[in-house]
């Protein structure tokens, strides 16, 4: 089963695009991983959002396979330990389908249909966290589950 | 009130270094704000692990006045929202004493008797992060807090 990043606009260049670049390479030499991003809404007249949020929509939707497994990162989501993300992506891992896909949102979070279409919500934290530090907070823990699922010291 | 941070081990000037950097810079747009290192302990022989401890306790409470508001980043802690962190921010500011100091561990920790004697035991996810990555995340949440606090538009 593949991994498969989806965020809502690029990571800029700074230094969170480098740890983000840094812990794919890692997650790599376990797993194969990919990224894709859609451009990010801009800010708009109140009166456009809903046909803007629905033409991101439309955009998410058509990278996202029918049968992938959907985890959207939201903060009313399941928090989990390391040792029970770990649990869960083996469990993933281990599924038939194409591939679990984590959904990041942008500064105005993830479009309400792509939420409730959904297999799991994660929260990472009871904290907001800007959206390009919850990408390397995810990332960093799809490593640490690889580590803990392969029995390797970086879990500790 | 000063805010302080107290880290067990520099951050090494990895993108963890300039984004730790760069959340001071932001945050002393409100308040000062220090940084204190103390070196961090070496793997040792186990049978020297106490007597090791018990030398970096020394250094670390050398650092921190009696009246100082210890807060230690303790996987075990209370976990807060972050408009629960801002009002916390905000008490902790309006209360007398010369500063506020936020320890974070190294890859071992925080030495037992210092968790013993803080105030407060914050834990930032449920999820085990490196000690460089919660760095970032408590600058980040400090400065998030201080916007909020102000009521800028950075917290939405």
């Amino acid at each position: 089963m593949r991994l498969r990043c989806l965020w809502i606009g690029e990571t800029k260049k700074t230094p969170f695009a480098g740890l983000e670049a840094e812990y794919l390479d890692r997650i790599r030499r376990f797993v194969p991983i990919s990224v894709a991003t859609v451009p990010e809404m801009r800010k708009v007249d109140p009166r456009k959002r809903v046909s803007q949020e629905n033409k991101e929509t439309r955009l998410l939707e058509k990278k996202i396979d029918a049968k992938s497994f959907l985890v959207v990162l939201d903060e009313t989501g399941k928090e989990f330990t390391s040792v029970g993300f770990a649990e869960l992506l083996e469990n993933l891992m281990n599924r038939s389908g194409p591939e679990v896909v984590f959904l990041g949102g942008g500064h105005a979070g993830i479009p309400r249909a792509l939420v409730d279409r959904s297999d799991l919500r994660v929260s990472l934290s009871r904290l907001t966290l800007p959206h390009e530090l919850a990408r390397v907070v995810l990332l960093e823990q799809i490593y640490r589950s690889l580590s803990i699922i392969r029995g390797l010291p970086y879990h500790r």
